[in-house]
């Protein structure tokens, strides 16, 4: 049930769930409380007083029995139990203003996938499916083979006529096929039904309708998730991810591509990413108690070299120039010749790629997100190693890969790390005092700054007018904060003794300059896509953020960095991890599985180092947010309002 | 060149090729000279005496040198080098009259099969095909991926769109394309072109279109046979053979089923009949120095329960009544996934069987025969251990296994063998002496009698009036060369000493009775098939006679016995091996490929035993030549004249 948190002086009042973390609610009102320790709670910093209500709070060392008395408590070790007004102290006061109310981004997640909706557009209608068929026993009168006779059954009681067939059903046909009296239920694929016959591809006993599931796997270079489905009733059952195996072999896909060069690498890397989609589906299987032999296929989506992997084709060409990769389509492969322990009939449809940095995992969002088929002018983007871009609609769609660098995964940072326990996501700095407010993944002592955690920061920094648009700090702040260090002036997000790993995490100004290198590649990314099909920033009706990173992403700091346009934040849409959607849907969907190749055809992909005009407009983006003030009008707005 | 043979005092001619045996040329004339070693040339009976001309005969213990000097030879010694006159010596003659010449069967062999008509039919139109492509090599301004590329040269220069392809050539793909600058050639399966689109099977660097094989393979329960074709020139390179290795596991299918059945005993069959095709690919590949790279497919032809062996699928319910199969059609499987030693793209493609017993060698035989598309009204049979028929035209085909047992293979006949080194196989008996001529293969001394031996053998004896046509001999007849024995009486055909074996060789009337049986169950299921659809005998326009034994048969003396029913010799044709030949022709020809499937289901199956009418057709059949003496005119006038 939501409880509702006031915090006072500023009357601010924010709904949060019962049982929500204290600093997590002020960053919500958007209002500022000192924190250093990421919410362990070991800097008593972020002490608030408790006016009325109840709060979820252990007495700690760092509260006197007086201060706790009077109702101060530790806002990073609270949780909301009731109605709450909520006082915030004078040395985490802001009195020049209030924080523009900012947090309107996060909470916003990608909703579900819809089956009803699904259903309500004619669109649900699995490529495979079961039928249950009584065949008539042989007689001496009437003797051929089982095989013609299941055929004929399935022509006259499901008038499916002139099938083709897995030749591997065939060896177990006879024994199946009397196990129960010649009744028995049918798999058939309709995938590909305009150009194809429909075909069948397993058989069992009995009725088996009712049990039947796919498999939807998202292959990303760092996570493999995969969905289990519910085939007979459209349901996804669970999800499920581990890290890509692969990872022992390189961080990136060039790194990757590296390895696979070496004798027996292509091997090494094809067995891994397969041993871990064995694990995670094997433990999907387990927690849902259902037998591998219901599965009947396996949608796959993945980048162009994770596909490439996964079917150890050498990946070689998409790392040199001219960049193309061996295969944007592969058709229909048994999953278990690439050593999946699937059964026998599981084949494996894998997304099509666009080209070598455009991949199925794009594809496949593009698909779940439906831009293909929207009158709307859309930007799709999905933000990792590279970010991948998408601009268009129902009649054209053009691509292109930004090599943005690994700076929001960290990359490149000098305290940049992965999104795990420790590493700072949310960010916010008292303008006045430059005393930070950070709350930490799985709230314990920082380590580092993840991606998201670095938009807030360096947004929070600008906010605070401590950085300057060209990326440099100032320097007449009279303040330990900011220093001196080995990289330019940096700003301390948080001291030694505050840390888990015993230094000072700092954000320096190359770090800085890294950030705007890897925002402005993905801005002129946007600008010249739109310029190559001769349309402008303001033609943009919609922005869709695909990815898990996407989905932490606070948009307000990502538009006043200038990584994303500046759009009314209504047109913002998050879709969550896009390429798993896509993959989920053709499983779900024939008219979508027969359609991918279609929407990976329409895409014209751009390779921005070869489009002219690309390189000034990434020079122009290397701003913040960008040289053209105008691209991002609500940001100056907002930046004024705060210094007013 | 040809060489004339003249026979005194007969003045019978016959021309010979140079280097024929003269045994052999008697034979050819219908001229009986004593013979009881074989052609070895140990009995010395078939001496003769040279008049005029040159044979090439060597010096022999068994002539004085009186008798070498005035001419006299051993005919099963001596090869004819020119136009020769020979005298029969009195103790072969025959004064009552000469052999009536009926050896107008023998040496009536199957055409080859004739590409140039097949061309001249427009069928000559193999559905795997090269095509040479020179793709434009990829630049930064055009690099979608290596197999668009491919595929947009097919359609350009090949105006072949829309393909599908095999996933393992994927993998090869960016090696083979950049092996000689993107000049490559495709291959491509356009098999069942109205329902599928082709498919890209295999590339290769460079212009191999010249180079384009295929294999087809009969798997005989006994023989393997294995033809290799070119299919870029439409010719036969070559052929070969050997025993199916499965030979050790049991002689007949029912042996070979009931081995499946015990534990590992399917694969054992499978591995062992794979074996064999493996050896004997692999030595017609050596001979003809062709890399196994080149091979693009594989037409395959058996019996069913071979198919179901080589398939690994149970062929259990073969045996069991209602004798059903588990499949008489089976798609197309790659060959390296049966244990084929073949390239990963190659796929093997059988032809449909009709039912249990009768198989895919009899469909690919009647294909190849071509009576499914001609207006006559014709009988196919393939005489085995089943006898299998079929009766019909293009508008119908009736078909049947008749359990004729083996004793045409020399099964279930005291002296019986297959047709290998030492069986006697050309007989005739001086209707006088009783004195038998006979000719082994190889021309060594008997071990026994094979099938077409057999047959010769009875009509001999009924020729020479000494069996009746009850099948029992004459008990009037003051010769040691029948005598009773433990299976009622019998005719010695060589006398211990004379044979390989040290026992007389004999046939027996409980022999004459087994012959009788396999005979009247393959004649009485022509005058079932036949009244079944309504016909009768006389509305039979054609006989085809196919398998390796169908090759050997004397006609005449087949008709004489019953076996073969007695229509103008002209109107009886030898098909060969017509199962290899269909599985040739298939090779060669897409417009085949795709009619096997539409033949097989075309034909009737009947289960003879099933089949009202025909356990009396078969008693009726239990004579020689059979009990309805006006099914066989011809017969009953030779013997008349012979008596005459």
């Amino acid at each position: 049930m939501a409880k509702s948190v006031t915090f006072k002086p500023y009357d601010l009042t924010v709904e949060v769930p019962e049982g929500e973390n204290l600093l997590r609610a002020a960053l919500e009102a958007g209002v500022h409380i000192n924190a250093s320790c990421g919410g362990e709670g070991v800097c008593g910093k972020c002490r608030i007083l408790l006016e009325a209500g109840e709060l979820d709070s252990p007495r700690s060392p760092l509260l006197s029995d007086d201060e706790w008395n009077l109702g101060y408590r530790q806002a990073c070790q609270s949780q909301v139990l009731s109605d709450v007004v909520i006082r915030i102290p004078p040395e985490s006061l802001l009195d020049r203003r209030t924080l523009t109310r900012r947090r309107g981004g996060i909470g916003l997640r990608a909703s579900p996938i819809d089956i009803a909706s699904l259903r309500a557009q004619g669109l649900y209608n699995p490529a495979f499916q079961k039928k249950f068929i009584k065949v008539p026993p042989a007689t001496l009168a009437d003797n051929v083979c089982d095989l013609a006779r299941l055929e004929s059954s399935l022509a006259r009681q499901h008038a499916l006529d002139n099938l083709t067939l897995d030749f591997l059903l065939v060896r177990k046909l006879a024994a199946v096929m009397r196990q129960e009296n010649f009744q028995v239920t049918a798999t058939l694929d309709f995938a590909q039904r305009r150009s194809r016959k429909p075909r069948l591809v397993n058989v069992e006993p009995g009725d088996r309708t009712g049990q039947h599931f796919a498999l939807a796997v998202d292959i990303g270079t760092t996570t493999v998730w995969v969905q289990l489905l519910d085939l007979a009733n459209g349901e996804i059952v669970g999800t499920a991810a581990d890290y890509n195996g692969q990872l022992s072999y390189g961080d990136d896909v060039i790194t990757r591509i590296l390895y696979s060069q070496k004798d027996g690498g292509l091997k090494t890397l094809q067995t891994a990413v397969v041993s871990t989609i064995n694990k995670v589906m094997k433990s999907l299987l387990k927690k849902h108690r259902l037998p591998v032999e219901e599965i009947s296929h396996m949608t796959v989506a993945a980048n162009t070299t994770m596909t490439h992997l996964l079917y150890a084709i050498d990946p070689k060409n998409i790392r040199l120039a001219p960049y193309t990769p061996t295969a944007c389509h592969v058709p229909p492969v048994r999953a278990r010749h690439l050593g999946l322990e699937l059964p026998d009939h599981v084949f494996i449809y894998c997304v099509s790629s666009v080209s070598s940095y455009v991949g199925g995992d794009i594809v496949s969002g593009v698909l779940a997100s439906g831009i293909y088929k929207e009158p709307k002018l859309t930007l799709y983007i999905d933000i990792g190693t590279n970010g991948e871009i998408v601009i268009g609609n129902q009649q054209w769609l053009a691509c292109a890969a930004c090599s943005a660098g690994p700076a929001f995964e960290g990359g490149g940072i000098r305290f940049g790390m992965r999104a795990t326990a420790g590493a700072v996501e949310e960010v916010s700095i008292n303008p006045e005092t430059l005393e930070p407010m950070l709350i930490t993944i799985d709230m314990v002592k920082p380590k580092g700054i993840c991606g998201s955690g670095l938009i807030n920061l360096l947004a929070s920094l600008m906010e605070a007018d401590v950085v300057a648009p060209n990326g440099k700090f100032r320097d007449d702040l009279d303040t330990p904060r900011i220093r001196l260090g080995d990289s330019g002036r940096e700003y301390v997000l948080a001291w030694a003794a505050e840390t888990e790993i015993g230094q000072d995490i700092v954000l320096s100004e190359a770090d800085i300059d890294n950030l705007m290198r890897a925002k402005g590649a993905m801005f002129a990314g946007y600008l010249t896509l739109l310029e190559s099909v001769g349309l402008r920033l303001p033609d943009l009706e919609q922005v869709i953020l695909a990815g898990a990173f996407g989905n932490f992403i606070n948009i307000e700091n990502a538009i006043a960095i200038g990584l994303l346009p500046d759009l009314p934040r209504e047109n913002i849409q998050f879709v969550g991890n896009g390429s798993l959607m896509g993959a989920t849907l053709l499983a779900f969907s024939r008219d979508l599985l027969e359609e991918e190749r279609r929407v990976a055809d329409m895409m014209t992909n751009f390779e921005l180092s070869e489009t002219p005009g690309y390189m000034n407009q990434y020079v122009a983006a290397l701003f913040l947010p960008h040289t053209q003030a105008e691209y991002f009008p609500t940001v100056s707005e907002r930046f004024r309002s705060l210094k007013g």
